[in-house]
């Protein structure tokens, strides 16, 4: 790291306005350095409740704030919406759109997204959930499905319509799957005229032996149970071999689905090739215990970017607390050096791990305590509307969500970017094309 | 209409979810009739409320609910999502995405769109707004303004950028005239470093001499000066004679900007065209005096896309409360000819006029009761909260206006659709490409 000279205060350059570069750019609120905020999108978004926007429960404006409005009143904060296309190491610039922006030190928070791992071909026919298009596209499939169904005359095709198939048990897996049975068994139901939306059959596909693995094998079990109470087909052991237009194959066993979902695994963002530094299997970047890229002590990598080593030897997992303690202690990092003093390497403090399986359902695991039933889903319920910026999303995901618990109804049910029940002709913004009825 | 056989009831066919199609469908409810609604989206739009979407105050599921979740318990009802393209009206079926659908009594209630009346080329360079899709991509427009204007150097291009142009001063250009004004003055001030959003300029542009035409002309100068208390310039007796992607050209005057809206016209869906009837300038089709098409007693025209005349003789506005009881006319007329009985001809029932400036500020005029300020506000908010469909919608919209009341701060501030601030290659799904930022 450059020591500031007496002209200037530093520059820290933040890629990512997700959970690991915001914690760290707040972290660094009043202190003697210049931050830069460099994202994309114009929004933080809060991942954890992306699935609910996906199944029609909240607006993505409900789980989004503008990252200028977030940082508005930290005065040594500029927030640029730009696309990220290369670092040059060298001059320390950031490269994005035509821009290069100048840095001393350099922090990479540049998220994850869904991959496929050499089969790429599949994200046509199951797409994956990471952004808020995606989410909104989704939405747009699941509702079309049931809309086809009810004016499909076949009814080998309209079963095929209404069957849903998730793949991958984690997190995303179980909460997609437990949201699509509960608007088929209840937020539908009394909606369709040709078609009973409880016909809906909901596959949850995954290669493991349990679900939920980061969770205890008794976790696991529970939260198996609630899905299968919910009308969920829960496959262990079960791999996806080829996935197409008309279906998903698992070995020699066909599941016939126009829905697909993709939830099986993620690739970090392209910041080691931008960086040429080491990386492992899903492409995050080996860091020191003080998060610096070998090699670089100006250049940090967090969040779900970063290879970081947890208690176990395992790297940690890729969830928001991992990655908020992680941009704050490279901010104390910062602030320490400044000071000429150094601090320990990175630790992480384990506050633990929730899912949610539906209404009234979830599982709770911190330390030896293990939750689960309806106590655990009160706990979710609070600790998200907790960790949501900002008051108003607070008060709307929570008064939807009482909303949709009394009611059984789901707030945000806008089939959107298309009209009438064609799709054939339909793309997304910046993905796959819709499937073709004729597979 | 023919009259209902011993077999089966009849086949009442609505094309279009709007206000008129849906006050005729709830109008029937319990009633011995077969109703089909058919639109082309999934949802009914509270179109009155569509500028606070595209100026990042509402979310689109706020002010948009399911026509299937809205007709759930109405057992004489279908809903079918398919985009209308003809009508057969000798074998009386509606062509819709291949399929026929039958009737025997056919209402169309399929509202209006924006139109550039001999001019369509503007399209591209001043997009309208009547749907969720127009108001998300507009929001995008003028939220990536503010970001492409933070980030540009030339400070020529860069007040082009915070340059707004509103065309067309009624209620549709007055409400995002004043809503842009807001957003620039208050929401935004804070959030930029490189840019003032105060410096922003707005232009409502409006052929005729004064705004609001519709309201007494006391109430167009009320609006006029609280628009310019707001810091809009507001133009009058100005003609649009060109408009690029550079500005607009009224006469030899030119408004050099990047974001132009077009507020100025509407044109009728193609229904006119469909029943090869006889329609007025703006594709109105001209109706009897019981709403009916002049030849075709089965088939009924209302809301925006029907020319009945007013108790002065002049063509009843295309505002909600006409389109409702247009829709409640005929379900009347229906029921009382399956008794034998006719009823009068439509009339029209004043219930007076609303718009609102900004903050604060509406004008309502009620038969001779002409009311602005802050009281006229009130009313206009609690008159829209009324008149919003379902009572979560109701609530989160209050609960947004109280929020942004007391914080100055919109709400749904997101850029979807697109990543970093490059517009150049972005298209509407459905309309008019983005700006290049070359011109």
């Amino acid at each position: 790291m450059i020591p500031p000279d007496s002209e200037r205060r530093p520059r820290v350059a933040i890629i990512g306005g997700g959970f690991a570069g915001l914690s760290a750019a707040k972290a660094l609120a009043g202190k003697p350095f210049d931050v830069t905020v460099i994202d994309r999108h114009n929004y933080h978004l809060f991942q954890p409740l992306l699935y609910q926007v996906a199944t029609a429960g909240l607006s993505p404006a409900d789980i989004a704030s503008p990252i200028r409005a977030i940082l508005r009143y930290q005065d040594n904060v500029r927030v640029v919406l730009a696309d990220v296309s290369g670092i040059d190491t060298r001059s320390k610039e950031i490269l994005a759109e035509g821009r290069r922006i100048p840095y001393d030190t350099l922090i990479v928070a540049t998220g994850a997204q869904h991959a496929y791992f050499g089969h790429e071909q599949w994200a046509a026919f199951a797409p994956g959930l990471k952004t808020i298009d995606d989410a909104t596209y989704l939405r747009r499939r699941i509702l079309l499905a049931f809309e086809r169904a009810e004016a499909e005359t076949d009814p080998v095709e309209r079963q095929r319509l209404l069957n849903f198939v998730v793949i991958g048990g984690g997190p995303t897996g179980v909460e997609m799957a437990g949201a699509i049975a509960e608007l088929a068994n209840r937020a539908l139901k009394a909606d369709f005229r040709s078609i009973d939306s409880r016909d809906a059959r909901i596959v949850l596909v995954e290669a493991a032996d349990r679900l939920l693995t980061p969770f205890d094998p008794s976790l696991s079990q529970a939260a198996k149970e609630s899905l299968e109470r919910l009308g969920v087909e829960v496959r262990l052991g079960a791999s996806v071999t080829d996935c197409n237009s008309d279906g998903v194959w698992i070995g020699k066993d066909f599941i016939p689905s126009r829905t697909i979902m993709w939830a099986a695994g993620v690739m970090a963002s392209p910041a080691g090739a931008w960086l040429k530094a080491q990386t492992d299997r899903a492409g995050r970047v080996k860091v020191n215990a003080d998060l610096t890229v070998p090699g670089h002590p100006d250049i940090f990598v967090i969040g779900d970017t970063a290879d970081v080593a947890g208690p176990d030897g395992r790297p940690l997992p890729g969830v928001a607390p991992v990655a908020k303690q992680e941009g704050i202690y490279v901010a104390r990092l910062l602030i320490s050096r400044q000071k000429g003093r150094e601090i320990d390497p990175f630790r992480y403090r384990d506050l633990g791990s929730l899912a949610t399986i539906g209404r009234s359902s979830a599982v709770v695991q911190f330390g030896k305590l293990k939750l689960h039933g309806f106590f655990a889903w009160v706990l979710w319920c609070v600790a998200h509307i907790y960790f949501l910026i900002g008051f108003r999303n607070r008060l709307i995901v929570a008064l939807n969500w009482a909303w949709n618990y009394v009611t059984f109804q789901r707030g945000s049910r806008l089939i959107t970017g298309v009209t009438g029940a064609r799709i054939d002709d339909v793309k997304k913004s910046d993905g796959p094309p819709l499937l073709s009825k004729a597979g």
